[in-house]
């Protein structure tokens, strides 16, 4: 019989506490979690069930449905939500009133079905209490992402190596993805919000930046299929371009986020110096990340220095520009804060946070770099440290 | 300015009124789609937005987000569902009444966001109209299948030559994932319902066969971490184990599904006769696989051979049993019919069904074979066309 591998009681606890502090905000006595995020967040791994999570400090309970073998001392096997309540009578445990579900990421079948098995007319987000709690990171969860951002630092520098004359950018791409996965990178690009679809990151060369995406994405391209169009498009890396490698960094459950650009051979002056005013942009976020600041003044430091040197029409992109130049990270890739215009977002300590200050330049392409940070105490650390000059392949 | 890749207009005719011919069994007058499966299956591409498709004959309009330059003459853009009311309005269409959302699709909070967008107070779920037009593949969406298994075939025998004594169950992965990526496949394995994930497929090796997964697939695995936990957990490929290879054919946006097993040396007289059972009940499936058969029916002719052959406690999982041993296949992995015991579904000419009647030997792994079929006018033919014998790899 398999043993849940459990977090460690007291980092549980921290993540428990957090999550509960935020359920108050919202008057919430007690939450069903679903979704393989939260599920993993608040239980160190992935199970299809329901995590009862309980607001007054009493135990959570986790109902199971897959693995059926899962036995931990929380865990009950269940086959439907409906059996839920009459194990919380059973054990003589408060019923729900003021329920709280994940009504931002579960399907509305589920959560009608789940309020009719709770007994209750209405239920409240409890997915905004758990990003809340996410956003800032406990020790355990930064050491997790800096493992993630060591081992995606190594492979990127393989990647001038893999780079062959006459390759394509999908050559390029599956190239990048054998070494991550070779060294342990897990593939899995989690987006919070259904619609979100992106195989393992992106690789974009040349005047492919400039193909629209379907999403809020810095980056687009147009993509080898009209069932998921975007990024690489078989586009061969010709002298003049610049390719941008954007590959997930999922090595352990946390990802970090990290772009670094490579010119084949000559390029634009142009794009050498949009390329370098991705670096100080990063360099000055950097220095103003510290707690209490703003995630808007951050996106409005980024852009003011993309405009005093002259690129805003090429900030973000060109064609069409995404609406932030960072975003929170770890189980899933865009998670809180957002540096955003009309972000409320105030940075935490503790907050992991993905810089990607980028430029779309025609007729060279995407420039740039993205590196994930840390809020210290002072000012934003830099977990994927590889060199971020723009690379020169020949 | 990018011109929308429509569908041949003929194409998209027969996929909009088989749509509505299963809308009308609901009374839907109405659908507003938003799902990327769905929007793909209407229109020919991904993007974000929402897609109306009025029950009455009238043309659809596509209500999209992004990508921002997408232009057709279907295509109107809005940054927000507020605005399709009134973009009906403007143009004197009727208003929804009985109004028809991806219930079992979307979420909670964004069907309720659309459901006052649109001025109703109720909506139907049309995610099963869909899910039933859908399953009965046009003549085209047949030959993107076909296109998805031969390139699918034609990957996995180059599996052999990438086999080297000593490599784990993940290299051996990675290398395939490599092949099938070199050869354009996307890669993205698109499930129905949120809460199953799973990166490009399986390689499972020995007892790691037995790990059951959280999911109801027919194969489980430990994974390498507890934030997904399935598949390769790195076990090294040693005489008398099984590999089962179980990736991804998406080439074409439809997905053809395929497994085949290899022997390390010698393996176990068992397991070779499991194999040999797997390959017959898919034999008999597939010839008894005619229109009007019912799905319950090949599922219980596949028991009984399993039973005849002594194998029951293998069939399908040996700790863990999976509740099936087919499914439709095309945009997503999970799609209707399904060969299960309590199935409802009969099967129709131009079903693609995927058979995957396999056995989990302990002490040596998984064996079986998985093949994706179009039910004919007589039988169910494959298209998936590797040799499907065990093959010994040394």
């Amino acid at each position: 019989m398999e043993r849940l591998v459990l977090l460690a009681a007291g980092e549980q606890q921290l993540r428990i506490d957090k999550t509960r502090a935020a359920m108050a905000l919202r008057g919430i006595d007690s939450a069903i979690i679903t979704s393989n995020a939260n599920i993993y967040y608040l239980t160190g791994r992935v199970f299809s069930g329901y995590v009862y999570l309980p607001a007054d400090g009493s135990e959570p309970i986790y109902f199971v449905r897959r693995p059926v073998h899962l036995l931990d001392e929380r865990a009950i096997s269940v086959r439907k939500p409906e059996s839920i309540l009459s194990e919380l009578k059973v054990r003589g445990l408060p019923l729900p009133e003021r329920l709280g579900l994940e009504l931002g990421r579960m399907t509305y079948t589920m959560a009608q079905r789940m309020m009719a098995a709770l007994g209750v007319d209405h239920a409240e987000d409890v997915a905004p209490s758990l990003s809340m709690a996410r956003a800032v990171k406990t020790p355990h969860e930064i050491r997790l992402l800096t493992v993630s951002g060591v081992k995606h630092e190594r492979v990127y520098r393989k990647i001038a190596k893999a780079y062959r004359p006459g390759m394509t950018d999908l050559e390029l791409q599956v190239e990048v993805e054998r070494l991550l996965r070779l060294d342990g990178c897990l593939g899995q690009f989690r987006c919070a919000g259904d619609e979100m679809e992106i195989f393992m990151g992106n690789v974009i060369a040349g005047d492919n930046a400039d193909n629209p995406s379907p999403y809020d994405f810095a980056m687009g391209g147009a993509g080898l299929s009209p069932s998921l169009p975007l990024g690489a498009n078989g586009t061969v890396l010709r002298p003049g371009m610049t390719v941008m490698v954007d590959m997930n960094g999922n090595f352990t459950g946390y990802m970090t986020d990290m772009t670094r650009t490579y010119a084949i051979g000559q390029v634009d002056e142009l794009a050498r110096m949009a390329h370098q005013t991705s670096i100080d942009i990063c360099r000055e976020c950097a220095k103003a990340g510290r707690p209490g600041a703003e995630a808007k003044a951050l996106y409005e430091l980024g852009m003011d220095i993309a405009k005093a040197a002259g690129l805003e029409d090429y900030f973000m992109g060109h064609r069409q520009h995404a609406s932030f130049i960072g975003h929170g990270v770890g189980i899933e890739i865009n998670e809180w804060p957002v540096i955003a215009p009309r972000s409320k977002d105030i940075l935490a300590e503790g907050n992991a946070i993905a810089l990607e200050p980028k430029f779309v330049i025609p007729g060279v392409g995407a420039v740039g770099v993205e590196n994930t940070y840390i809020v210290g105490a002072e000012s934003m650390n830099s977990i994927t440290r590889a060199p971020q000059e723009l690379i020169t392949l020949a």
